[in-house]
């Protein structure tokens, strides 16, 4: 079988979308967001938005799909993040 | 000015790509991984290696520098969670 550049760039976002799966349980489940920083979650959210955008622009498709998944995960934490911030729990 | 792809794409590279910092010294000032998931940081870790591999293949400078230095921070990151993890501290 020859890898090619594609299959290691599904793979890749295969690996990167999922790895926000994990974390976004986690959150959710313990809502302890203490240890994780605003700004990454800020800067990384709009990222993704730019990375969405940059997809529909190309109509590619697993552009769009791995960064809608993954903005809809790293938004969830986030929001988690400032709700704790708001609420004085941090 | 005329927003083409290629630019919302550098923005897109950037914003991911520096969200990294504030996490990699907030983590590395508190040491405080407990919120931080460890699949996460694995699969994300390896991830950001293959899109580097992707990269390499393709020979697409912008892919390459945007996760080699992704990869060291969230490398950073990752050892942080696992020697937390190994000195019993979490």
């Amino acid at each position: 079988m020859i890898i090619t550049a594609d299959i290691i760039g599904y793979i890749a976002a295969s690996l990167t979308t999922a790895s926000f799966l994990p974390q976004a349980i986690l959150t959710l489940k313990t809502r302890d967001t203490a240890a994780l920083s605003l700004s990454m979650y800020s800067l990384f959210t709009l990222g993704v938005l730019c990375w969405l955008l940059y997809g529909i622009y190309l109509s590619n498709k697993v552009i769009i799909y791995s960064n809608a998944i993954t903005l809809v995960l790293a938004a969830s934490i986030l929001t988690c993040k400032i709700y704790n911030i708001l609420s004085k729990k941090e």
